[in-house]
């Protein structure tokens, strides 16, 4: 049994995973942490888990932390996940960080995208990207796992197939997003406010949303050779699912079958990698840890559709997912 | 060509205003207030006004407002809207009020229910509720029109008629409303957060939402007798529309033609009451300012359903209707 | 491990519960039938199961559902569910019935209100209820459940106590219930139409909903004495969920602590209902099998809101939940 | 006052078109038709239009239209309209067709992307484009306008100012569409079916949608040189309203400035397009025969974002456009 605590547990992502974790046999969660006064019950912060966890949470240093928990999930924002991360791994606890904190390997695009200098730069380059499907190999080991962002996670499954085989073009990808509200936090904000987005679309944070030099770096290591990406998030009138429908370029002759079959064999092992022949909805994934991908030829051109549901394999499950293969629980435990 | 200046134009009664009054032959929107820093634009803080208004949204004094305009929509919540009304009134500038503040009678009931003293009692009392089903010939000599609550409208008109003829007892009343989350106002709160209210329905204020007051009022004023209803507001994912399920028991022998001619006869002459056969959706009447009522008899209980656009015959298009019957306009012009 | 066939599977109860097994450590689904031509995959209807459950739909007999499976859910309709039960039960196979058919007791209110003649007349009544707060004692042994209808559930678990304690009067109860759209199955029809019911709340079926009797039928039984609710169902555009609020008359003086305290004392050992202090909303419970309630006093009148996800508690997880006791699993198990 | 027939009553445009009239000074609704047996009033079919149209839905032969109405919208299916139409030319009737069944100039292209020979060959090519922003000129001769479809209105306003002044390749368009659910019609199916297409976004008919020859024509027209574009349309969980994202490759240098001043001067004079520096979401548009247009340059990629709400812009307030210039009224009347 892991004891668990989980940073950050009044937004949505700890939401979901304190949904989750109960499923899972070797999972025990012990601590739940927010700065939130008053260390109410988390049921009193989300009704939906009354009878479900019974903590409080509390406002815990690094070492409390540390003392109760063997694996810590940190929810909290980029910034503050990397103040804490740093002593909590040099007290022997494993991480697994939604925080864009350690996804990117190179400190000067981190201040160039996120607007602020990284406080715990050498560590850089050296962590584990959490997409089991591409670096499962370096998870087992890894004390500090950076969970993938939910748009990247959608962007990157549809892309790297083709990319590690290079049958698209690396200069010439568009990756077209769609999300649903949730993608946005728990925080009131007049973006999120119903009666604003409510039956309307539109699109946001074009040319600098901060997945871009995620999604970039990632699909650079796979194509091994620079990608940059034209990335456009919208935001949906759901609670979630992400659909990322991509253009890109062939470098030769390609058929869709030959598409599919490419898919195919590199998910083939895959549990949470569905390829699928139907132009798949957000809905077929939601409240599951599986991406849908399928592709088409249209024009010369290649469509990638895919979709997760971007509270689960977009983030909480995609993190349990990562424990599962750190802790050594077979990878679908809970999912 | 009557000038008109709208007081706290940033909400959503105000924007539905501002769509509407275009439309208004002899209604000319002179100016905007707000105490929005740096006078933005209007077409700012709503980019659907984009080319539809171009005035920017000002923080006047009611001096200056009457200096400008000769009738005044005031869409300022409550509290603030009574810290004003008697400057403008005692300037000779005609008023109609969005808040409650001049609905009731009573200041004792204001106190209690608002949890905070009337600033303006003496003037209770006098004001004209301006529902001009009921109390259409009041309106056209007004100074001031208390344009009444969404709630207090759909219940209003469903119940009236039924009391009015003495056909339901006064003591068993029961109003089960349902709104749209517009009601809510423009201000983010984790109530009207996307994510939160979305895919789930709720009730809220149980037995202390403030229009329970107002309904009690006038359907007192209409019985002639006390009535105290039970009102039970919900809150629906969807942008705009109340529907109101009331419940009361017949006084004698009653029938659904009986039920329905009532309506018919009460209703005959109305422009934006439609008695209706079918069980209408709030949807059938969304975006314009009719309120659409029907009634069944149901193991001897009378049931009336009523709906309404909470924003247009709930909020703004009563506003205009009582603006036509105050300034001597067709009453439907506009609407 | 039993082995289960659906019947009727291609519609959103079945696909529910062909969601919820997977997780059941003693079910394995067998069999899912269909009238659908071609046999085919059900992942071809559920897009959503792809990779989850590799069966065809098949259209078998009787016989030859019950030459696979132990025990069988029949998510058919009323009437094709009574047409096919007794000759599973002559076969000593185990059955859930989601349909409405063995529900009444009486074949005259079977007729009454389902327009058409029983043809298993001679069981009914001796037929067990599947809420299993209510008559958990008769499920274990049962061969034939009646797994109750979703808006009963919410409307019965929220009477239910203060019914047998006495506190409220028999003759004097109304039940407003708003539900999510899947309670309408999943063949469109124009009331289901996306652009017709979205963005609308409507009332329907007001006086003749078929759920009437059968809420009628238990609260008759739990009070000992007759009662006859008048029951108000209500469209609301959100997938799922169902909302109820209940008004009664005390029948004596009453506090809220007293209401309160009766559903804590009668729902202390329950796994699946949670008292709440809170107002719940749908959302609360969506996806799992709890049922929230919460009591309110207002001007002498009880209000109950209740919740439940009516294609959970309302349908297959209640279905679950009584399999498990039948078969002798933990109550629990998979939900 | 001009008599006008509306054929294909029943559908959603048709009821736009229905609501919108009535505000028009110059225009009276004297029939409208449909196969619906019975001859419902048009009210029973859409309860909105109780009090609003008085008038009975017929099945009249075009002579019967043409002796009643001086100018028909014809609301009809492609196939059907064509059917029509010429009959109704023949008498010297007025037309604006909402179908696609004029809106191709080449009757192999028709027969290619819609499955069957087109009926009156003979008059594609000489038929009127309604888009007024760059075909006005031919409006007010023309007996028949084509209406432009929906997705074709918001990929071709933002495209056109780009390929007319050269500013982009005409071989590299990819338009990735977003719309409302009303844009499949009203007629139940199971893709719009609420609970299948709530809470979720797909891509539909990916290389196939028959806009696509419509949005190439017309950019070939504007570019003057052959323009196949990459149109991928989505379904997205709301009413009303079309998203479209661009994504083209300047010819040359180009800055976002030139760009959104190419905008602004090609649309200065135009009543029904805003270009906005905002990125608008189709809320922005919903309701009004606006298209709201921006740019942006992302990595050397020009996007452009365009929304409409395709039930006006993209229908009904289309043609009420084209009315309105064909008829010799001043082009925003009723809009």
């Amino acid at each position: 049994m892991t004891r668990i605590a989980i940073l950050g547990a009044t937004g949505y992502t700890a939401l979901e995973l304190i949904k989750i974790l109960p499923r899972h046999p070797g999972a025990e969660v012990v601590a739940v942490t927010s700065r939130q006064e008053g260390q109410p019950p988390i049921a009193m912060i989300h009704p939906s888990l009354t009878d479900r966890l019974d903590l409080r949470l509390e406002d815990l240093t690094p070492a409390e932390v540390a003392a109760r928990a063997e694996c810590v999930f940190s929810c909290l924002p980029h910034g503050a996940s990397s103040a804490v991360i740093p002593l909590l791994l040099a007290t022997g606890t494993r991480v697994v960080d939604f925080s864009a904190d350690y996804r990117l390997n190179d400190p000067e695009v981190f201040a160039q995208w996120y607007g602020q200098k990284h406080t715990d730069p050498q560590r850089l380059g050296k962590v584990v990207y959490g997409l089991p499907e591409l670096f499962r190999d370096q998870i087992p080991a890894a004390q500090l796992v950076a969970n993938p962002g939910c748009y990247p996670t959608s962007a990157i499954l549809a892309l790297a197939p083709l990319l590690k085989n290079g049958l698209i073009e690396t200069g010439d990808i568009i990756v077209d997003s769609k999300s649903g509200v949730s993608g946005g936090g728990r925080t009131p904000k007049l973006t999120y406010h119903y009666a604003e987005c409510n039956e309307s679309i539109s699109a946001y944070n074009i040319g600098r949303h901060r997945h871009t030099p995620e999604i970039d770096q990632v699909l650079t290591t796979v194509a091994g050779k620079p990608v940059e990406v034209i990335f456009t998030p919208h935001l949906v009138p759901m609670d979630r699912g992400i659909l990322t429908t991509a253009y890109a370029r062939p470098t030769g002759r390609l058929s869709e079958e030959k598409l599919m079959q490419t898919f195919d064999e590199f998910y083939a092992d895959e549990p949470f990698v569905r390829v699928v022949e139907h132009l798949p909805g957000t809905k077929d994934c939601a409240m599951t840890n599986y991406c849908d991908i399928t592709a088409r030829l249209v024009r010369g051109r290649v469509l990638t559709i895919s979709c997760i549901d971007n509270l689960i394999k977009g983030a909480a499950g995609a993190a349990v997912q990562n424990f599962n293969l750190m802790l050594g629980y077979p990878e679908t435990t809970a999912l």
